[in-house]
């Protein structure tokens, strides 16, 4: 415990954070199957035993460690009393996230990677998508389209983040956040207000 | 050489592919990293020589690995003949390919995982994403907006796959193809026909 790197606070939720931050580190650069929660104690500069008796298993460490930067109710509020703009809203909000906080941005990168290796941390991800996004759109749309808006939502800003932040498409990592927001803007607004078939009805081809 | 799994045909071009079906199950299953050429070898029954004599580096072993499952230009041929319908026949195509065929989805995220934690993945994804759908976007779009249309389309494009094969969002999983194709089909039109500002012109917020 004495030897506790990068000046982290002592006592109980200082050790935990320094806990769930090297778990984060490692599970970003190694993946979550090659973490052991011995190299996680290391890094964090605590005893392995103090990670059991915060998170016990191994996969509850995962899923602590998978929370979202940012309360996805307190990014989009708001956002729900203009429906007419909530297509901008959402893109323009989401850019300032991820453009004005490298860490942030950094964290969900690590959860979409650890979700593409790990079936938990793709359930953690679906969770945290399609529910937070859901809860939002909800304010707006209350039939049964609500939950296919929703991931259609949260398929195109997860794959708007691939595109912009890891796979650096250079029209899409060189623009502007504010030519993105007029550009994707229209495209999640159609997902808000637009017309949406209900996900469970088979449409004849 | 004579140990041959699978079935796999004799003679060059079935040792070569061999070898890269091998490298392409070792880079999903355990990541580029860690996936050694004498592993790759072992699990295509043939001698390490003989990878290093068909590719030379695992570098390039992975550049040749991550080639698209489909041609992109065979995939979207005569897509450009109909600029209004081209945003529901790019989705069509894309669900009927990925839905209908296992292994070329698999192919498809496996490389999205690479691309996750390797540069060079991530290199070879954003070629073949944005310049293969730019290729076809180009015979119907001509003007400097195209490069971030293409972009856009891959986010969208990519998002969906994320969303229907790996997280397995419920509502977008669940969806049928052709219902996807009614709800994405317009915010990819929109891309393809909509308004656009070129990427590199910096708005006003």
């Amino acid at each position: 415990m004495s030897a506790r790197p990068k000046g982290r606070r002592p006592g109980d939720s200082g050790t935990r954070e320094a806990i769930l931050d090297a778990a984060r580190e490692l599970f970003a650069e190694v993946g979550y199957d090659r973490a052991s929660m011995r190299a996680v104690a290391a890094r964090a500069g605590v005893d392995p035993a103090l990670i059991h008796h915060y998170f016990g298993t191994k996969d509850r460490l995962l899923a602590s460690a998978l929370q979202l930067p940012v309360d996805p109710e307190v990014l989009l509020a708001g956002v729900a009393d203009h429906p007419e703009r909530a297509g901008a809203e959402i893109v323009r909000r989401g850019l300032m996230l991820w453009d004005g906080n490298p860490e942030a941005r950094d964290r969900m990168v690590g959860l979409m990677r650890a979700a593409l290796s790990h079936d938990q941390a793709a359930a953690a991800m679906r969770d945290l998508l399609a529910g937070s996004v859901l809860a939002t759109l909800e304010l707006v749309v209350r039939d049964e389209t609500a939950p296919l808006r929703a991931g259609l939502i949260g398929t195109q800003l997860g794959g708007l983040m691939l595109g912009r932040y890891v796979l650096r498409i250079p029209a899409v990592a060189g623009a502007s956040a504010e030519s993105l927001v007029a550009a994707v803007g229209p495209a999640i607004q159609h997902y808000v207000t637009g017309a949406i078939v209900p996900a469970d009805v088979d449409q004849p081809a």
